[in-house]
């Protein structure tokens, strides 16, 4: 009961961190299917379009809902960038305006397991772009390229994720003037994958550092450190998993609306994604070897710490005996009872003997290897 | 012998708590197949029955066995639900109602993997809905699906299950009313896997708080908790992994009844079935993460513990030898006996020796960082 | 060398535990194959017969050889049953009249991995019915269907494994007597593959029993107890996954023989190996988190035993300490020399001392959580 | 450095052992393909052959390579064997006798991975046959089956390997003369694999003596020994696991010169490879559950000690004090100090309060459960 | 922040090692495809080229690429080599002469996971090189076979890796000169693979002796050791695991420009590659049974150490006790108080009893087996 309560004053205190790994609340059993679930929180959209070809460009940014039925079709491809979920109306009339299905704004809106979807003539990709915020953060991005146009969606916590496409159409740098809309897909869906990129050198600097950390001085936070690492690299992992598919999908099967040109290049998207994979395992098999090292390195210095309590609880534990015994008042009437006290080299004795007992013990213990074991 | 008199009384006593993974006690080697065996303390049956098209609906809610015949063909779709398995003598009927095979009771009534079964231009679908209460608990639905009707059968747990579908159908909202048999048929397997998502959201909250106990306080029942989380999420597991496949198959393969329209609907079923799985398998990984950290954090604190004893015993053990020495009675007429205990300064001495020895000792264990550990 | 000898003693008293592991025995490196070798202690066959149809059954129980090839061909169906193989000559003689190759009667008599071979127009099913004797062991049940004969072969250690049948056989209960040799292969299957349910059944008693005693009293021989859990499951893992290929391929791909309608039989079959796999996998994994349990269950005490033994050590090692200084026998001649010892109060004071650091100490522990940590 | 001359010294000192898992040694990165490597102390190569048919065989043991010419083709089926690779010469003129290609004679000679290879109309065969000296051994063996001929060379660590077969061969037993070279492949093939059960024996047997030793006497070379099981369950491994495919594809797939009739008996060489391959990974995983019971019993081992170390250390450790306050030399002229010592009683009184004290603690010890825990 | 500010200094002061795990720091998101980034410090490239057939062979050694133009066509086979990436104009017009897309460019000069692209009837393989420095270091070589000529690129790390070949080529020796620009592709991918087996032999050894250092002396930083051997096996395994595909797919499917008698090379490739899989897989295997090891070992030795301290301090804190008890200074006036003391044999009969109880307590433990124990 009260463990239940704690259990949600907890998860309310948390919602940020938690979006990560409960990306399902819009999710409502027995809802009917294309309710649009909008979070109080959502931030209202803005509209930017680009209307381009190899010659001209015209840019609307911002750009009102009104202005958008013009700008299509006025130029070969018409890039419309939406940033900001939070008003259905605004996406009820998009979903007018480019015929979409309930269920794909639905899609656009609510979160997805990144996943690619063939409609007709049109393509819809839905990616996810990690950042890293305290945890890995993970912003669904939505990527719908039709014949003359690609529409983006995203949720717009990461504002400048697309900020390098756009200079490089607005100046006309490469070719992503000259091309179709298959291209931007290629070159916005290119940037999206390389952002984990940034990540990876993170974590494994992270797992570096705390590889040395370990070797020199293990402290109590660095399992911690190892689980957060974990945490994180499994969020990432269910980021780029699924984009594993998309983009082979997109680079060998024959969708509708990619040309073959364009296929040579998403090609290198699948490579990259690949590799991001790959890092992601390696990285996580690393951490799973490091928290390995450091529960031997502490158990190493516990060691330590308990041979030097045996070795001189083992010392001194027979001399204060010794001591004990000639501090015992047996009747010295007796010749029998402690004549020891009463020799004349009786004190020296005793202290001699105490010298050689421990010399020995050392001798003993350096000889089983107990003391050599302390040095690093 | 006594091991087993006592397993056999325990399994008597929690006989609930075991159905979740002991959902065979229904079988008996030998006995003749599609034999249904009724759990004594089986619900009896409530029919409830809902015909309609897109203008009408006539709602049966309690209905007879015998009213139900003159509905079936009355209008477009008709939905039989039938709550509470307990009478063979009603299942037996319904099978006769509905030409039903032996061995397709045998499915409605007896526990069963989750699958879809193609029989003739039929479709049969059995799935888990969890809830929560103590443990994942999980109740058998079965849909069967023909031309014009749908049949659901559950055992009765959990009665408020397709209330949402049901306010749904009367009040007329969404397209339900407009649509057939097969759509129904989603809308009520969308709401079984949907109530995934509320036990997932538990579970993932009793790790976020598990997390933070084991890193603050980690008390001996964590590692009990994080089992009963994995337990929790193995039950989980049983009922969702199989429902991949049929969600897979409905939506992807032509199966007779289902149209193309419905199949957009059900490829979203899919997908929220693949993400269900997601977070079962992250969660899993989380917790055996957690487990590994609890460990560590209690040996941290064993080290902990183990570290104060050492240096208490260390400092002491030397000193309270030198006061043994000096309790000792050797004969003080001879003058190499225990001169020191004759030394006008003797006493101030020995206590400052102590001091010496105790903060020579201290500044050793700082410098080799065995008293820095003890410090969070 | 004395290793080896003391392997081989061991190996030699325990010849029966180990057939479940090292069923292997009758491989001979090199020896010709088809070659039958048996156990010297096998049990001589027991020959039974019924020949029935829906009308009509004839049993012939026990059975000589002599009566077997005039009852071939006399009813619809003719089930032969032979229990324990002590006898190569009976073998032989059987392999003539079945027209059965050398390696098959090889694959009856010796002990092989549960497998379908198709012969022709006939079918050899081999399988392995579990039983709980000690540990799980298992028997190898080999079933040849062909046109109008079944015969069913067993080692003789469960007689009464195809008891439920053979009653429903003669009393005619049920359908087996309209129905095929086919039907007869899908009841005789099942009963071995529902054999497996009382099994798992008595393993989660175990389980359950297992996890209240680790977490209530955890004794050395739980880990001993889990072991042999895991040992059993891995025995039983082994008989039963092999059966799903078997039971997958009796019921979809066409196999000679098998009719349609007992392909629907053979559907539920397979269910129920899938389901066995699933809760022998589940069990597994329970069992492996109990070990976990177990182990942290007694780091638990053994931190718990230390911590009492560090808090009675570091009270006392102080104060023993200071009695000792007071027991040292310094010259009370010089006023410098333990003036206290001639205090007024000075043994009031040491008392008081003694007290007052002691619950100094027992605070600070209190405030470090190191007292709490014994409660449970 | 030194620990990498150390390294250098340790491996030439054992060249040995590490045969079988460093058995590329003939690897020499840019040398030309084909480039036979023997090594200085290969055995030089002894040549049998034996020409049979059904009728007749002749046997030339030894033989030398001059009389190989003039046999083949005399008979129906001609085996020639080759024990010992030392002479590069020799296996040059066997492979001009044979039309080899080069990299063929390099597959004989050099170490392979077991496989199948079919070059036109004959099928190279290399498998690795395991033997137990010191830990497991592999050797290997290639067979070359060509139209009315067989060639089998091993490296000779066990010349009696296929003595079997001969004998077999020679005494006519069996339908060995009767059959082509493909069965004789198939009889060669299933001694080399059934020579893998004498050893899972050995290994199994090993297992369970551990699992007693562990259970009742844990010594510290247990683990060493698990080690060692798992260290040889891996070489075993690397050896069965490719002639899985190898016996699949000769059974399963039409390969050139293998008749029907010994495809039938190729499946059970499939089928024994497939049971060894289940033992290895079964033992693997007994061996792992194995060394989890080892580290906790030592553990429990360690909890044992240390709780009779803390009884005794907590009983007496209070008594001591005790004991010590009244060897303090306070002033006995001051009527507080100590008046205990002058009492009539005084000693009795201690010692009864000293016995009560010890069956105090002793009492709860009992109640906590922490005395029982040393009853095994 | 301050742990990310010292993440950073890590990071910069350890950019060497980092390269192989973190081999992606070219990719910057949203840059346009095909931008070439050049690391500063890369070295200048270095041009050879051999222009060679059956009779004739043409070095230019160093080349510079004027010369490059005429050399092409000159000969049946013409091999470039390009050792170093440092200069982008080289690379652009490498890349007009032999007519590569921009990305291609884009996959000679950035790091790649290993993979083969066919380009139209050109082939361009992406493998890596390791080798052993500090820890494994890997090397990007390219390889493109077109009609005629053979363009290899590598970074220049390992300069004379392809000098054995060059060496073949030069002297004629093998087939090389009378063989296609395939075969030499298959002869410097060879090379690259088995440049893996003497890593593989180093990392085999250090396993070795850190077995036997283990079993004979456990030092703090062995668990160290085969972590590093763990991080080595990693990067070994990202090198040669893509590998598999390469060469699988150049010896099984059709490439254009590979002959069928080339293949025949290809597939000793593939087996060499399966072979180094074999091995790193195994070696990961052995080495975590090795961490095992080493933590039962360390634990062994703690064990040890408390056995000692356990029986040292149980012996004697009895004794010590009672050797306070006759320090007690009871006024001996009464009779009761301590009449031993007064007693003629008093002392020795207290040394006897502390022998004898000493002598029995020595006994127990033996019979327990804790003294046992401390034998090796």
């Amino acid at each position: 009961m009260a463990s239940k309560r704690r259990s949600r004053r907890a998860a309310k205190g948390r919602r940020e961190q938690r979006d990560e790994l409960q990306d399902f609340r819009q999710i409502q059993p027995g809802a009917a299917p294309g309710t649009l679930i909008i979070e109080p929180d959502a931030p209202a959209p803005q509209l930017s379009a680009y209307a381009y070809g190899a010659d001209a460009i015209v840019a609307r940014d911002p750009m009102t809902l009104a202005e958008l039925p013009a700008l299509l079709g006025s130029a070969p491809v018409v890039w419309v960038n939406v940033v900001g979920l939070g008003d259905v109306a605004v996406i009820q009339e998009l979903g007018r305006i480019f015929d979409l299905h309930q269920l794909t704004l639905e899609d656009l809106v609510h979160v997805q397991r990144p996943k690619l979807e063939i409609m007709g003539d049109r393509a819809l990709v839905i990616a996810r772009a990690p950042k890293l915020d305290g945890g890995v953060k993970t912003e669904q991005i939505s990527l719908l390229v039709g014949d003359g146009y690609i529409l983006t969606a995203q949720t717009g916590e990461q504002r400048g994720l697309f900020e390098p496409v756009r200079v490089r159409l607005v100046t006309g740098a490469g070719r992503i003037r000259t091309m179709g809309a298959d291209y931007m897909l290629y070159a916005l869906l290119d940037t999206v994958i390389d952002s984990t990129f940034p990540l990876l050198e993170e974590l494994g600097d992270e797992l570096e550092l705390l590889e040395d950390d370990i070797l020199q001085r293990p402290e109590p936070d660095c399992l911690h450190r190892v689980h957060k690492v974990r945490h994180d690299l499994l969020t990432l992992r269910r980021a780029v998993w699924p984009l594993r598919d998309v983009a082979s999908q997109l680079s060998r099967t024959p969708v509708p609306t990619i040309t073959d040109e364009t296929r040579v290049y998403l090609r290198d998207c699948y490579d990259n994604v690949i590799r991001a994979i790959d890092l992601i395992e390696t990285y996580r098999e690393l951490s799973s070897s490091l928290s390995d090292l450091y529960l031997s390195s502490v158990g190493q210095r516990t060691n330590e710490v308990m041979g030097l309590l045996t070795i001189v609880a083992t010392i001194f534990i027979p001399l204060t005996f010794l001591a004990g015994v000639y501090g015992m008042n047996f009747d010295r009437a007796s010749p029998w009872n402690m004549p020891e006290l009463g020799w004349r080299y009786g004190y020296p004795a005793f202290l001699v003997a105490n010298v050689v007992l421990a010399a020995l013990m050392i001798y003993v213990f350096r000889r089983r290897g107990w003391l050599g074991g302390r040095a690093p």
